[in-house]
Formats: structure tokens, sequence, C-alpha cells
């Protein structure tokens, strides 16, 4: 009977351990652009974050999922927002978005009106958070890493910037402001006020070094959600 | 007793006229742009397919709901899709847009992709359809009256004005066709190649003569629903 | 005899007064856009440089001459030296341009590239240098107000300034930096961070204010000239 | 006697014949964009016109100088007109440019008005002319291939190829309509509406066929010249 005990009391143990472990793996969709769309490669920020992960022996406990795809604005986010987000039932939703919707502006006459921009990204939170789902925004990091403010769109990503910083503090959620990050990492080592090369390997896609800053930034508030 | 009779069935009967009336008098919305915005004004094409119906015998079948705002382009009419036409319940809605996805390009660097116009439009058109409202959509009719196509935006207009046409086969609606009309009026009577004058006072907004041809071209489906 | 000596002497001298007079009087011409073309009206810039003359005694010393007309881009300037600068005989000309070649991207499409910018320029200045006229050279002063670089437009501003004033440096001229001025300014004073109404009316154009200060920075190097 | 007398004939006919030879042999600058950089290329339309030229033994008349440089507008041509064309005392110059004042505007924001399009096209056809060097001019042939004017920058290209037709009839000078013939050749060849493939590889760039097109309608003019 002792052993009979002991046996259902470690089937129950499994049965506890897996169910724990199942409740607490956390699925977290990375929700962006070209500059996520490649951040599930080797070296890329969000294989980084697995690193990082697997340092602490914290792999267990997270699902990174990469969501981005090449140029896209925040109205691309919307359109498939059901079909690769919700379709996966993500506990999180690191949305990491506004390059394009200031760049292509310049390249193709499309972006995005500042007022739409706010307009489609409010509609992308609130329909997570209507299920639940954790949201966290980013700024978008650089067009261009001059740090006198003479990177041809800066003023314009200064602005959207700003917009996400108050739907953050509007929709209660954190805000992972690389914009600042990539800013003072660039007046600490950038002291020639080149445009690439820093953080960047062409004044938007990030290299070996913008990676690991990206990284590190997310994996500090994965942490402590 | 038979004069009661003879009077509760007429009364009857008005009531059944008057249920029949209401019952039959459809409510039509007029979605677009500046354009639209202006023609519920004395002048304006609403008013004026409201003077046709009133030629006709027919103002007592139609309830004309003007809902145009300035510059908006496809994705202002989908996020205001609800507030402003499926709040109104409206049996017929007539959707005439595009000029601003195609000039904003040039005049503030946020037009709409092609790609992102047809998704943007197909959305409209469905959740339209979702209420049992018919749908009758129009091409975008000019950005400049010059009939040699060289006007600067005539290009990427007959862009757009193909994927509207495959729109309206793909969801099999009606398409008021008002690029092709226009072009056709000018050809006959711009035989200077202006650029404005003819049909639009500024190279896009309606003159009178302008919105009558919108008003009759609408009508004509109008009529036929 | 001693009489006509007199009266000789004294119409020679009357000669050489005038003669001195005509010999002083520089000419100045301010050469730029539609802030220029405003700044000959009642409280414009080129008035108020008049009036502060005038408080120091010193119009007579001074010819201020308006040659700014809208829209022009620094190749706009190129094209008209001959005919509205050159022909007028100059000592002096201040070149103030700028906010087009970068405001013009957005607006219509054709603004000025940075190379061609600095090409023109450059020719502007070498064609002035070779008849002996000195040289004036303005930063663009703003396209918005606001102080933490949010403006849509600053970082292209900033990078056509950084040129101006490289130019400056390789031309051996002065340049009178009113993009640093304003902003210097508007942290003073712009502490809700306004786009416009601090000095200028709508984000471009100077106001009272605006004029005043572009007059006082202007007339400083003037007199030193 | 008699020998020295061949003799010196012969001699003086060498000299004659060479005489000649240098005197008639035309010196043919073709001024542009890429599509004239690229073709100086094997398979290129200047290439190609040498092979014709081979064909009909008229090799020996012609000097054939390729100066395109990508990217190019029209007023790159008037910067370098000096030191790229001036400098090589041609005969002739063709100047085929156009694709890139009015594409920018798309890609850049830096595409050129037409107005001051036509005012640098005027000052280079002026400055050759006034050192009595013949000029060709060339409409911009494509930017996409569909006929039916929905290619995006249709209505722009057709715009500055007017101002082309006008400048020629002005100056007296021949113009090679390679717009008007692109679009005769597509009606004919390109039934399937696709918007590159038939004369070119991209939209814009010549293929093998769009290089012979255009080295068969310039060597046509050049023979006539």
């Amino acid at each position: 009977m002792k052993r009979a005990t002991f046996l259902s009391c470690a089937f129950a143990l499994t049965l506890l351990t897996s169910f724990t472990f199942i409740m607490q793996k956390k699925k977290i969709v990375f929700f962006g652009d070209s500059i996520t769309e490649a951040a599930v490669k080797p070296g890329g920020y969000i294989t980084r974050i697995g690193e990082l992960a697997s340092k602490e022996n914290m792999s267990s406990k997270y699902d990174l999922v990469g969501a981005g795809i090449s140029g896209n604005k925040i109205y691309d986010l919307y359109l498939r927002l059901e079909s690769d987000v919700l379709s996966v039932n993500p506990d999180v939703v690191i949305i990491f978005v506004g390059v394009n919707d200031v760049w292509h502006k310049r390249t193709h006459g499309t972006g995005t009106d500042p007022d739409k921009f706010e307009k489609f990204y409010s509609a992308v939170i609130r329909k997570l958070q209507e299920k639940n789902i954790k949201v966290v925004l980013c700024t978008p990091a650089a067009i261009g890493e001059k740090t006198d403010f003479s990177n041809e769109l800066d003023g314009d990503l200064n602005q959207y910037s700003n917009i996400i910083r108050s739907l953050a503090k509007k929709s209660n959620v954190p805000v992972i402001d690389l914009r600042q990050t990539f800013l003072d990492y660039n007046k600490k080592f950038n002291t020639d006020n080149k445009e690439a090369g820093i953080l960047t390997s062409d004044r938007v896609h990030l290299n070996e070094k913008g990676n690991q800053v990206v990284a590190d930034e997310m994996w500090k508030i994965i942490k402590s959600l």
C-alpha cells in the first residue's frame, strides 16, 4: 500500500509538474516589420532573447513567436491581427512598428497620417486587450544613427514615437523606448556622428550589436511581466 | 353598418398605404470624401438627385443621406463605417472614394498602397453585405480634366479605378463608372484640353455641370435597385 | 574772382559730398522665398532693418532691396540670379533659402536632393563672388517650432542647415544661423512645445516677433560688413 | 618624273582622303540617365547604333559617345554640361532624359517641377546651340508598359513628354518620340497589358528588344542630320 501511495503520489507530482509547466509557458508574439522578420534568424533579436532565457534557465517558461513581415505599417498589422496573432492565442504581444509608417512617405508616398497611425494602433491594442492578451509597445529605433537629429526623417520618427509613448500611457501598458535607447547608445559610442554601422547595418536594420541591444531591452520587460 | 364598414376599410387602406409607404422608403447613404461632403448643399449632387426624384414623383421613396468627410481615403471610410453608416441602418450605400488615396501620395506622402486600397475596400463591402445592405461602387471621377491622359495623376487614378471595377465584379455589385463618364464627356466638350472648368471647378471638386452629371448617373442606378 | 573761387569751391564741395554719399551707400539684396517676399511689407524683417538703421542714424548708408519670391528653392534663386540680383549691382547679397527645398519633398514631390542643393548653392555663391559681391548665408529658421525635434521635417531641415553652415565655412562667408536662433528662442519661450505662434504664424512664416528677431540678427551682421 | 608625279598624286590623294575622313566624322554625344549609361555595353542601344552604321558601311562617319549617368534629371545634365559634353566638342547631342524627373517625385520626393524642367531643358538646348551643336530631343519611353494608361506615373510622364515635344517645336530641333514609339509597339505586342517584359526588363530599363527599338529610331534621325 505504501508503494501504491508512493506511486500515485509520484504520478500526481508528475501531473502537477506538467500542468504547472504547461500553465506557466508564456506565448509571446513579436508583431512587426522587416526588423522583426529577421529577428528569428541566428543572431536576430528573438533568437537572442531565447539565449538570454536559456542562460537564466528560463527557456521552458517562454514560447517566442516571430510575426514580422517586411514593409509592414500599423494598418498592415491591423489587417493581419486575426490570422497571424489572435489565431495562435498569445499571452503577450510585443508590437514593434513605425519605421515604415514614416519611411514610406518618402519612398512610396504611402506612409501613414499621424492621426490614422494612432487610430489603427489603438484598435490593435484594444482588440488584444479584449482577449486579455498583455500588450507591450516599442518605439521605432532609427532611420539613421546620427545623434544631432539631422537624419532626414528624425523629426517625423520623433513625432510617431511620441504618439506611441502617449498611447502606452493611455492604455496603461509598458513601452520599450528603443528610440531613446538607440539615441543614448549612439551619443556614447557614435562620436563621429555616422549615419549607420553602430547599431544598424543600413540606418534601419539591426546589426549584431543592435539585435543584442534590442534583445536586452525586451528581455528586461518580458521577465517582469 | 355599411358606412362603418366602409369607413373602417378606408382607415385600414390608409394604414396599409402608410405602412407600405414607410416600408418602401429606401435609406441611401452616400459614403465618401469632400466631393460628397459638398453634395448635400444646394446644387450638390445629392440635392440634385432629390430634385430628380421629385420630378418623377418619387421623393417619398427615398431618404438620401450624405456621409462625406473632406480628405477621406478608403481606410477613413473603414474606420468610421460603424459610427457613420451602419448606425443609421441604410438600405443602400453608394461608395464614392479614391481621389485622396491617389492625391495624398503627392501632397502628404500618405496615399494608400494599391493592395491596401483593395483590402480595406473589400472589408467595407463585406461588412455592408453582412448586414444585407446593398452596395454600389463609384470610380473616382478626375484629378484634372485633360483628355490625353497628361493630368499628373491620371496613371494612378486609372489604376485605382481598375481596382474598383474589379472589386465590383468580384463582389457582384453595380459600379457607377464616373471616371469613364467624365472622360467621355470631356472628350466631347473639352476640346481645348483644359485641366479644369468643364465638370470640375479645380480639377477635382464638382462644378454645377459636374454635380448634375454625377446626379444623373447615380439616379439611373438608384431607380434600378 | 574771389567770389567765383568761393562759389566753385562750394560747388566742388557739394559734388564731393554727393559723391562720397553715393559711394558709401551699400546696396543690400535679400534673396529668398516667400518669407523674404513678405519682408518688405510694413512689419516685415527688411522694413524693420530699415527702422533699426534709422534709429542709429544710418539709413543713408543702406539701400535695402527685397528679392523674395514665394515657393523658391535654391535652383530658382540660381535661375533668376542674373535678372533679379546681378542686374541691380548689389554690394551685399543675403541668401535666405532652404525651407522649400525640404518642404516641397512632402507637399509636391519636388524638393531638392541634398547634393544638388549644395551644388546650386555653391554656384550662386561663386557667381556672386566673381562679381566681388559680398555674400551672407542664412540657415532656414523653422518648419514647426516644437523644441524636441518632433516637427515632421526637423531632421531634413537640420541636414540642410548643416550643408549651409559647411558652405559658409568653405566659402569663407558669414552665416546668420537663424535655425539655431529660433531653436534657442523657442527653448526659452515656447515652454508648451507648441508648433506655431511663437516666432511664426503657421510654422513657417514669420509673425511680428519672428520678423523682429530676424531683423535683429541680420542688422548685427550688416553693420559689421 | 611620271612616277614622281604619280607618287605625289597618290600622296595628295591619301591626304585628301584623310582630310575628308576627319572632316566628315561626326561626334555624337548621347546625354542622359541610367538608360544611356547602360547603352554603351554590348547589346546597349549605342552599341547597336554602331552595328547599324557598320552594316551600312558608315562606321567611319560617326564617333558615338555615351554620356549617361544613373539617376540623372534634367538639372543634373545642366550641371555637367560643360565638363561632360561641351568639353568633348560634339557635333550632335541627343538628349534622352525625363524618367527620373517624374519618378523621383515618388521615390525620393525630389522630382522636378514641370516649369523648372522646361527652364533647365531650355537652358541646355540654348547652351548647345550657342556652340553650333546640333540638338536632338527624345521623350522618355516608359515607366511601365501597360497600354491603358494605368501605369502609376503615366499621367506625369505624358505631361513631361508634352513639354519636350513643345520645346522641340520652339527650338526647331528634331524630337525622337520614344514614348509614342513604345506605346505603339506595346499596343501591338503587349496584348496582355503587362507592365514589363516587352521593351523593358523592369518597367524602365531597356531589354534587348527595347535597346534595338531605340537604336532603330535614333539611327533614322542620325543618318538624316
